[in-house]
């Protein structure tokens, strides 16, 4: 059964919800899912509502016109409308590490996620091999300060051929340019090895090390300007002990790792996350 | 500012969100909290709304009776109504340990819950000093087989004196009987030293450490005739190794447990659990 | 630099642990690990201790006669000797989950794990292009009532074959006969899909919806002959609500089982794992 | 039985640890507990080792002259002895917040911890009342820029009066001077309400919210002169949501100080905490 996704938020004001469910439900759209959350310190209005198109009224690609006309501007709302059988087009950007790349092969191969991974990209060549043993396009664009640049224009052009939406960094272990965020904003999904914001920045787990921690995180966000400062998306921690030695946090971080990103990518496209004010509202 | 706070759930339908939502806006109460949840195996719609009653039009005194003449049978729908200044009373009952009967007195002194606590019972006279420290009324029964039905005759008469809501079992050693279960519907909250359905009954932590789990649990719920088998509430987890004993599993233990039953009771306080066949709907 | 790896347990006495640190470094074993353990209820030690053997006086065929001779008798102490140069070699059964498998052949593959795993065995061909992928021979032998003996006997021979000196059931749907789990005693690893002792058996999320619990988890353990009940390795929980359905509860499980099964295959490779009496002692 | 707790650590040699048991048994104690590790980074042999004092043939007066001579500066090595019937005198320090008072109170009087808390210290009178509860000494000491110095002062001659051995500073408000920790190095405990280093300085919860992180933490930890860098003892995490506000993020917190800080505190009364190096070796 298709359904429709409609994620928006707004100022808030009373009679934004019976509104919004009436309108869908008069229109004869059956609702299979709503969460709504009020920002009660902003005053903000969140809300994700998920109805079949079967019997709705309103014809699919009139829909989002019609809540752009009927409540947007009333209310002042921000809106985004999906649909269930338009899957999210991901790119995945890697370098060395093949931890988070085989687990999110595994899910996508398996059927766990609705999304279509089309190709590959890395500054190394090091996973071609995987990339070949799931028969996926895999593009190398090794990046050295003098061509970054021209790179990284490259590379966008490649995703734009591929009508690539939404980009997963699995251990990119290279700053993503403004350009490309720009291109992409709050749709590159970063996993960084510490819990944010502790450990910003390179060699997490040997500055963890260094400070003694007894537990190590992991921590999923969305990539703006701001190096390791994006909305953040999904966190996770394991305890260690002083027996732990760097290459042991590095492999409990590992575990780690992969499945706060899966968890992330999987809210992503499932179209469960609404950013706000470099904060993120996560529905269930 | 005063409040009304409504829990219901009805067979899903078409609308009830929408038109509950208008009543109450049109009527001009300002709702500062909404969570609703839907079971699609069951078809059931849950919902928690909570609105300021200072504007609202409709008397404190009928609001009950609108909503059931409006929608209950409309709907087939159970609810249930609280105001914000009305607290629970809440009776205690303690056996001999007295890690849960602390932390409960320290967060009612301290003012965490909304809460009034009257009273202790206990089959035992070992943790009156307790009781003294804080300044509340401590009771004793004794209870034999011989005796047990008389002594819970008793106690029902003076929970009654002091019109008491709701009872905390904070590890009291003995089985209650159908017939307090009955005065006291979803209203007794026990809790259980281990993970349920895992080591039911006596002596769990022994079971435990007979099993050679790698993790111990605490269980809080609401006490029905079934032994251990109410709906839960809330459950946690602490890791232990093979070096503990059972002493180190019910220090452990005793740490789980009095988070877990604080967190069950604060839910229960700020009325956001509904019961629905043998299992909970937690509002957030 | 290769090392011995020694693991025993014995009655406690004074004097064991110096005893054999003691004999280690006189021989001129540089001692790199050790940990022990005294179980003050059974009275039992447990040690593991590891040594280079690149000085070691005794040659290395002869190490294991040298312990038996001069501390088994003397001590009644059961011990195992390993080499860090000579690999596990692993059997992988499988039925129609593929989670499992291929995080462990994307350790296996990235290096993470100290082992070889020849070949991938299932009563299901519906894996077969995973092992096809990883270039591992992939043996189907379909199991019914009438045939279970049988095939089972052809397995053995197999594993036989391959010098397979350990088993992992990686969601392997299938009870295994007592004939080869007394073939690998203490060598075959299973993961459960629940809290064990909670919901053993089939279907333990579904059991898990049906009780309403606040957690699920899972188990890894040795097979014995009792169902669900061998010696618990490892396990973990992860907390779900009200909201999560039977379809999320076996999402969530999903990543619960990988990251618990790869936690005890590791430690078993690892040669960290002593068993005694149906637990399991853990060394770090 | 008494015994006799001795923590040590020295550069790695071969043949530490069986010359120490070995001089242990053969002057008679029977060891009830032996725990060790090496740090092969640092190269750094780390011991705690207990043993019953009944049938040990050397004095209790002199054991720690026979440790020194023996073996301290054979290994250059560090030791501390304690014996199990000399408790730890604590004082605590508190400002407003009253829920780790509570929770350390409730453990003491139910006798869970081996300690003696002969009085209170705070910079505020509001507290005195629980103090009074539990018939512990109350003095208040409020400081100001002006008055610190000479408060201190008066506080240090108060602890040497009643013989203090260590402080636990339980949501104490205040930034203890260099003076004091000097007086009290490595024994004085904080509770900082972050998962240290996220978070350093004051309102660590309100700047949690602010970053939008989806898990918060507490830290108990040695305090030394740079402000919350001190040696970590045990932390631990709750997991958020984007619907906790700031006062929910408080509430969570309190659970985890109070359980975080009472870890920390027995940990250190059972003296199983080394430190080295601003990190903490904490014993099983």
């Amino acid at each position: 059964m298709i359904t429709a996704r409609l994620l928006l938020h707004c100022p808030d004001k009373p009679g934004i919800l019976a509104e919004i469910t009436d309108f869908i439900t008069v229109n004869k759209g059956n609702i299979v899912y709503l969460d709504q959350y009020v920002d009660r310190v902003e005053n903000i209005f969140f809300m994700r509502i998920e109805w079949e198109l079967d019997e709705f009224l309103i014809p699919r690609e009139k829909i989002e016109d019609y809540f752009k006309t009927l409540f947007a501007r009333k209310y002042d709302m921000h809106l985004r409308l999906y649909f269930s059988d338009i899957r999210p087009r991901m790119a995945i950007f890697v370098s060395k590490f093949s931890h988070c790349l085989y687990d999110m092969l595994a899910r996508y191969t398996a059927g766990e996620w609705e999304v279509d991974i089309p190709l590959i990209i890395s500054n190394h060549p090091d996973l071609k091999h995987i990339a070949d043993r799931f028969g996926i396009p895999f593009y190398v664009f090794p990046v050295t300060k003098e061509n970054k640049a021209e790179q990284e224009r490259k590379e966008l052009e490649l995703l734009a051929e591929y009508n690539i939406s939404c980009i997963v960094l699995a251990r990119y272990m290279q700053v993503v340019s403004e350009k490309m965020i720009e291109a992409y904003p709050n749709r590159i999904i970063n996993i960084h090895h510490s819990f944010l914001p502790a450990f910003v920045g390179a060699k997490p787990y040997h500055a963890a090390f260094a400070r003694g921690v007894k537990i190590v995180g992991a921590t999923s966000h969305y990539v703006t300007t701001e190096l390791d400062a994006g909305p953040i998306i999904e966190q996770d921690v394991v305890r260690i002990t002083h027996k732990d030695s760097v290459e042991e946090l590095i492999n409990k971080g590992k575990d780690l790792e992969k499945i706060v990103l899966s968890r992330a990518v999987r809210k992503h496209i499932e179209r469960k996350i609404l950013t706000y004010k470099n904060k993120t509202v996560i529905f269930n």
